[in-house]
C-alpha cells in the first residue's frame, strides 16, 4: 500500500459537535485533544513521516474572546501532548501578534524527536497571507524556490489532506504545500473521531494516481 | 438559492475518456469544447458573474508533443468560441514561454463583453509559481494586497470549484483565489459532461455555509 509521506489534518467541527451535545460552542476544543494524539500515533505507526495539524488562523481570532481563549488553550495543550510523546514538533504562525501564545515560542524552532517519533507541525495564529508575505522580501524568487522563501519553508509538500466536519474547502491551509495534495473529507465532527477515519482515508489515497501535472 | 459569483472549472479526464472510447489519448481534448461553451452559457444563465477554465499548465507541457499540440489547439479553439459568444475573455498564463500560443496574445488584456455576457478566464500555460513570482517584485506586500500583486490579479476570489474526472485535488489551480472556495467533484470525465452537473454542484453549494474563518 502506498502511504502518504505527509498528512494534513483539518480538525473541523468542534463547535458544531459541542452544540449537538448540548454544550456551549467553546467546550468542543478540549474534546479534540485525544483525537489529535491518537491521529499522530496512528499516522506514525502506519509509516507517515510528517503530520501537520491546523490549529487556528489569524482569521479565527476575530471570534468572541471566550472562543479564542478556548482554542488557544487547546493548542497549547496539544503542543504539550506532542512534546511528551517525543514528536519533532514545530509550531508555525505569526508570533508578532498578541494572539500568539507565549508558551509556544520555544517550539517555533523544530524540536529533536525521541527515537521512533516523526515530525508534527502545528499551525498556531497562522495566516496564508502571513505565510506568503516573505516572498516580497526574498532576493530572487523563481519556479523552484518559492517553497524555500515562505514562512512555512520547513513544512514539506502535502500528499494527503484530511478534513473532518464535512466541509470541502482548504480555508487557507498551507496553500503552497497543498498544490498537489489529495483532499479527503470525513463527515463526522473532529471530536467524534474514530479509529477507522485515517485508515479509510489512506485506503482511498492508495487508489489515487499521482501525476503532478505530467 | 445562493448562486456562486465566481465558478472555477477543472475539466479533467479528457485522456481517460478518449482511451475508454477506443481513441488515442490526445483525441479527447476537442470533445471538451462543446462542454466548455455549454458550461459558460449555463453559468451565465444561472446568474454567475465570472467563470474560470483551467486550460493547461506549465507542468502539462512536459507531456509528449502530440498531446501538447492537441490541448494547445483546444485552448485556442475554446478562446474563439468564447469570443464569438461575446464573453469578457481574459487569457492568463506565461506568455514569455514558446509554449504560449501566439494566437491568444490579444486576449491577455480582458475583452469587452457583449450585452448580457459575463467574464470568462482561461488559464493557458499557467503555473502557480509563475503566478506568485511577482510578489517578489512588489514594493510592499501585506495581508490585504497579495491578490493585487500576483500575475492573476484580475481574477477574483473563487466561490466554487468544480472538478470533473473524479480527482480531488487542485493541481495548482489559482492557489490564492482558491483559499476559501468550496470544492465539488464530478466523477464523470469532462467530455462526458451533462446538463445536470453544474445545477447539481450549485445545489450542493447552496447547502454549504460560508464563514471565511470567522
Amino acid at each position: 500500500m502506498r502511504i502518504p509521506k505527509h498528512v494534513g489534518i483539518i480538525p473541523d467541527g468542534n463547535r458544531r459537535w459541542a452544540q449537538n451535545q448540548g454544550m456551549t460552542k467553546e467546550k468542543g476544543y478540549e474534546s479534540g485533544l485525544d483525537p489529535g494524539l491518537y491521529a499522530y500515533r496512528q499516522c506514525r505507526d502506519l509509516g507517515v513521516d510528517e503530520v501537520t495539524f491546523y490549529g487556528f488562523t489569524t482569521d479565527n481570532t476575530k471570534r468572541p474572546s471566550y472562543q479564542t481563549e478556548a482554542f488557544t488553550k487547546a493548542c497549547v495543550d496539544a503542543a504539550n501532548l506532542l512534546i511528551n510523546e517525543g514528536a519533532a514538533l514545530l509550531v508555525i504562525g505569526n508570533t508578532k501578534s498578541p494572539m500568539f501564545p507565549k508558551e509556544l515560542l520555544p517550539y517555533t524552532k523544530r524540536c529533536e524527536p525521541k527515537e521512533g517519533q516523526i515530525k508534527a507541525n502545528l499551525l498556531v495564529n497562522y495566516g496564508w497571507h502571513w505565510d506568503l508575505n516573505t516572498l516580497a522580501e526574498a532576493q530572487q524568487v523563481n519556479k523552484n524556490n518559492i517553497q524555500e522563501n515562505i514562512q512555512s519553508f520547513d513544512i514539506s509538500r502535502l500528499d494527503l489532506i484530511i478534513r473532518w466536519g464535512g466541509r470541502r474547502r482548504l480555508s487557507g491551509f498551507l496553500p503552497v504545500q497543498s498544490i498537489y495534495a489529495d483532499f479527503y473529507v470525513v463527515d463526522d465532527y473532529w471530536p467524534a473521531f474514530n479509529e477507522n477515519h485515517i485508515p479509510d482515508a489512506f485506503s482511498w489515497y492508495n487508489k489515487q494516481d499521482i501525476t503532478l501535472g505530467g
